[in-house]
């Protein structure tokens, strides 16, 4: 397929949905040609805030999502949906579902919708998922929701990349602690828990700011996590998690955060590409004849790892 | 704490639990000193069958690996087990969950169990597991399961790194089509459906040989999965769980496939050091200016990633 990258840029940043959805799926094959792509929409970029959400399998992450983007709306704001959770109705291609559950918004032009598979890249999501948020701020959305599932390393990590990141819970036996385990309650900056109209709301809650409490004693200039209630399926809750929002971001402008982790994203993401690159390297027919050789030495246990990386560094770096 | 890493390494050989326990310890905490450990365990490496297990959370991935141990123990092998999944009641440091529900394998001196957090560090989970795995092969194990659950994309990698990789599903609306969009069915070689005293279980089984047949064409010489019915918490399925990893092992050996999994699982696990020390490099303080200073003009929108990632990589390797 020819394409052109200017036009594509073009559409995308006249808000045109097919080019953004063209944009997104080159980012998803990792197309040789993003390195244009992004040369072009970087002077573009920058103006989107970028919200993470995660949270166990269950928790009402879409639900969530679709009742923010619908406040968002309201606000006149432009919304973009990037939803990288497997489990998600949004994602894995279930555009079927993503219209279901996205009903009132499926149809809207301000807002996209995109859920994004990215199995087998070499950079996995960690390398896509700040690319397609990249599309999304230059195609002018204001505000960009990442939904990810909270059970994997990367998926967490993913959605810690975030100027704001909510963590959902749900009220039910020793949810927090399965978070906690899953690292996913350091990551957030603002708690929602969802279905709380369940029995144990209350409970949970409680051992969450119980959790929370428990880290290492706030400096003075340190954020305090907010903790909503919410029933995001009958749109309870929604104002006080756009309220949440609103006040982290006023936080971080006030206290000079925000340029600091959109830089520390920025460099994230720089590093995520020169890796990637780096382990392309690694695979091209003669770094990977190379590695295999090392391979091989060490599966006969004449060879260990540590000096086999050594060896594949040097070869790479011409040490 | 200083330590004689030649005392620890033969400690573990010699099948002293304090020292496998101490060496995982320091894959776990990223030790500086782990390049001699890997060095010294590797003449002893290579024995180990290593078996991956995963699936998605409350499939009973504990209660499968327990009856399997219990199994393999009555056979009288030595077992492994290494329980990366946060949701597993072996991991997250649950020693307690440990004994409980490997209640009969806690106190028999033929079985490690383990579970490892491996949070924060650079490399992950795709880091440190097949050191682990390392210490447990060295210790003596004959067999060695690697427990991850198959949500997160690094959590369903580990697990594909083995030997033979199981997958287990349990009844129920949609599991196997969750699964496929974890991308966790691909990674299969043998297939356990648990709980199949539960209604649904042969619907499931119907699900799952009809996504999996409906992969490519097998190639005359490729491995057929094979899907197994269980209860494992009634220990019923195990034997032919066993049944069915006999064969892919003879299956692999018979096809001199075994060999070239393990370069290929080996040359994995170099290219991850590899590209951590890589990752280091550019976290150390003079990367981490250079770095800064590149994502700096990137949140300023005057320059992309990917020209960034081709400086960043040019500094490093002195092109």
């Amino acid at each position: 397929m020819t394409f052109e990258v200017g036009e594509l840029v073009a559409g995308a940043r006249a808000g045109r949905p097919r080019a953004v959805a063209r944009l997104i799926s080159l980012v998803e094959g990792a197309s040789p040609r993003l390195r244009e792509v992004m040369a072009a929409l970087a002077p573009h970029t920058g103006h989107a805030y970028v919200v993470g959400l995660t949270g166990s399998p269950g928790v009402g992450k879409s639900t969530c999502t679709s009742a923010l983007v619908g406040a968002y709306r309201r606000a006149g704001k432009r919304v973009g949906v990037l939803a990288v959770d497997p489990s998600s109705p949004f994602s894995g291609g279930a555009l079927l579902g993503d219209r279901i559950r996205m009903g009132e918004h499926a149809t809207d032009p301000g807002v996209y919708i995109r859920s994004m598979a990215t199995r087998g890249h070499l950079g996995g999501l960690a390398w896509a998922a700040p690319q397609a948020v990249r599309v999304l701020d230059a195609a002018g959305c204001d505000v960009i929701f990442v939904e990810t599932v909270g059970v994997g390393q990367s998926e967490v990590e993913v959605a810690a990349q975030a100027d704001t990141t909510v963590v959902l819970l749900a009220p039910g036996m020793g949810d927090g602690v399965q978070a906690a385990k899953a690292g996913i309650l350091e990551v957030g900056d603002v708690f929602v828990v969802n279905k709380a109209d369940r029995e144990g709301a209350d409970a949970t809650v409680r051992e969450l700011n119980h959790m929370l409490g428990l880290g290492e004693a706030r400096a003075p200039g340190d954020w305090r996590p907010s903790v909503v209630k919410a029933v995001a399926a009958r749109g309870e809750g929604v104002d006080e998690m756009v309220a949440a929002l609103d006040k982290h971001r006023a936080w971080l402008e006030e206290h000079g955060a925000l340029a600091a982790r959109r830089v520390r994203r920025a460099a994230l993401e720089v590093e995520t590409i020169a890796v990637t690159a780096l382990r392309e390297r690694m695979a091209d027919p003669s770094g990977d004849a190379r590695l295999t050789a090392l391979a091989e030495r060490i599966t006969a246990g004449t060879l260990d790892p540590y000096t086999a990386a050594d060896e594949l560094v040097a070869g790479l770096t011409g040490e």
